[in-house]
């Protein structure tokens, strides 16, 4: 008994003003995520240049990304439900929570302000270039994949159970945080073996102005299926208590 | 004049539907913890192999733990209560807060939930070995349990004030960020004598997986002692000044 | 125009139950308090032995003061007012915002609570000797008594804009982590010069059970100066605005 | 269609009682921040004297200033909308969210508070200099003031979204954690390049006082146009769903 039901969007969708202010949300949140996350793996090469990674680097990019990623969800909590990431926007699309039309352009927006982050970022470092995500040596790309997977499942889990979730009450004042927490998180626990992405725009942004193509793929399919487990779950199994409502695909807090 | 009586659960318990959510809710939020928090341990692993614990490595350790329990607890908040911790389910059972059968449920789930976590880990890693938790050179057993002890009362002492307490008020919006930063907190203190558990399950999975029982016994019978500590004081002690009322184990809010 | 007047507290105060709950809550919240900040310098001496303080050290001890202090102040919030520092204490006595019975006992509650947990960290690390605080070479001790004035001037004035002032609004949710966290960042700054304590109890708790009295007494000067500064501030020259209201000290919500 | 008109104020706004407790409110708000943010600054000189800047260093300087800034918004969040920065300040001026002649008492308010922190900074650390901002070796002034323009823009634009924007509801209760979160991410990346001031004040206040004007045009220049375009962005795209309504500047819910 699914409680929403996937939907392709209302055919006006694309031109309404809520719907353009929804996507350039979406692009600026991604832009400010990857500009800070990438951004402090770049600042690590500035101080070291050409050292292995340290345990108080990796505390210092998993609390670039989860500082930022909270601010991200935040300033497009109220606007486009701040996904900031395609993997979310996908967990939400096979639970019925947005439409297909919005989900599209939420893809295109994500993408393109990571990738505009990276170049900004080449811009200003006096062209570096970005470093994006790889598999550790030692590590699988099944590993890694395995990784992302379980990974993002939990970051998705978090999206529904703090911000989607009908009986989430007050919890979703501390939505945003929790979002932004668990990136940071998983990042202390995966960063060493493939870097913890868990999110395709973030790994598309820097591989695109870097040139870094080297498994990338994984970066790709390990969120994707972490975030349709998640959405699914959530969706079908943890929340059919509540009452059947209609779906109503472009209101701000149906995020 | 205790608040609350002690109870076995109603018959049908075990096989309502949201009961059945509760539980898996449990399995979710302690997986989600012990992947996080034992990953950042192997992570460590990963990065330095063979060097002894560093400050640094410790402050990765306790954000880690503390940022992903913050997590467990949130996604769990409004479902199971988000215990993601055998002694927190104790904790609230000496208080009456939940059924005996709820409680086993629980804590089958919470010890389920991080064996798979750390054989998921295992897996990621390329066979790397939980490490969990044991006394360090130069600490007594005796020491490490009066740490266990204390450390927990702390913990479910912060459960009760800020997620149970009749008088809690908008305290408990941030209850599930207090819970996983005392965590916090305590690891950066207890992490370099006895690795800071205060959670049979958190200790218990990457035990069974990396086959490691040297003082395992401590991180059972600390925690246990600590909550039962805390929930005793709190419950009949703290917050007798509330009406008494009728106890529903089944209402989500009864958390 | 002053809002509150000094108040010695009505004659049946000390022995009404409630005021029996905020006196034990405070010695609970700062036996948690002082256990994880004293634990997570001993910590470093577990791990470094004679080793000088490093900036990973400084941001592990600045984050479980940070941490502790946060679930100390929330989890006597609604009991005590969560004050967990007679320099708080003193700070709301000059603002007429607690009467001077209630300040005794919290005061003692306090001191109390202090040592406790410096006697059981002792018990628990098999005898190492509580550290405290002290000025570093090169410091004199009127710089040290200046930056302990400026810094308990902050935490206080936080204090009263977040918990105490009428006009705090949804403030007061975030009320506990602002005053855990501003303690955090003032030990950022003045931890390598002064150690930052901004509380006397924080300071004495240590300095009796590890018999070091070296500078202690700039350790009470400093936070009391800085306390009646900020409190006498915020009371009568930021708060003004409020219209006036009759004094209740024993009520919960009076904090 | 612009939802709110520059204005110049009122004419007895100068000498409102609100208005002077608003501007004495930015002066300790930005006094709080500055004296933590550059203070952990002279804490890593005092721990290591001619080191370079390492990651731990980073994550210390980081913290200090994103913990402190979260308190001194929030301290001041409710009687001057707790700028803490000409930057924030010029962007809501450029909104129309303030009058013209309160932007010029806050400028004051904030420049002031900045230099007595520096001024006290020296003091109580034996005459050590304030360090402020410069452009580190092989990045460009060029370089580093795109990058103050860039993470200015984010801050502006996150305090558009969770302070000011009419549809932020209960967003506007961690406002004051998302702005100094977002400054804490930011210098995690632009640190190692360029200090990531985003805020004049926060760089006048060292360089006066520490005799240190390299580079100093960048650290205004950045920032006031990162917040122009934030502040225009924001008000005139992203807002205007809402109904119109008539400028009250002084009404401290007005932020």
């Amino acid at each position: 008994m699914p409680a929403r039901r996937f939907t392709f969007g209302r055919a006006d969708e694309a031109t309404h003003p809520d719907h353009i202010r929804a996507t350039i949300s979406e692009f600026i949140s991604t832009f400010i995520f990857v500009f800070a996350g990438e951004g402090s793996v770049l600042a690590l090469g500035q101080i070291y240049r050409d050292t292995p990674i340290t345990a108080s680097g990796q505390v210092a990019v998993a609390l670039a990304h989860a500082l930022a990623l909270f601010v991200a969800v935040a300033v497009g909590y109220n606007i486009s439900g701040g996904h900031v990431n395609p993997a979310v926007t996908l967990g939400l699309l096979v639970g019925g929570r947005i439409s297909f039309v919005r989900a599209i352009f939420f893809w295109i927006a994500q993408l393109v302000g990571a990738v505009v982050a990276s170049l900004l970022l080449k811009l200003c470092t006096h062209g570096m270039r970005p470093v994006g995500f790889s598999v550790a040596h030692g590590v699988g790309e099944g590993n890694a994949l395995v990784l992302e997977i379980i990974m993002t499942f939990g970051l998705v889990y978090t999206v529904y159970a703090t911000a989607i979730d009908p009986k989430r009450g007050s919890l979703g004042i501390i939505a945003p945080l929790a979002i932004g927490l668990i990136v940071g998180a998983n990042i202390l626990t995966g960063g060493p073996f493939d870097g913890a992405s868990m999110n395709p725009a973030r790994a598309f942004g820097p591989a695109l102005v870097g040139g870094r193509w080297k498994n990338h793929w994984i970066y790709w399919v390990g969120p994707l299926i972490g975030a349709v487990i998640a959405g699914l779950l959530y969706e079908y199994v943890i929340i059919p208590t509540e009452a059947p409502h209609t779906h109503q695909p472009l209101a701000p807090e149906d995020y």
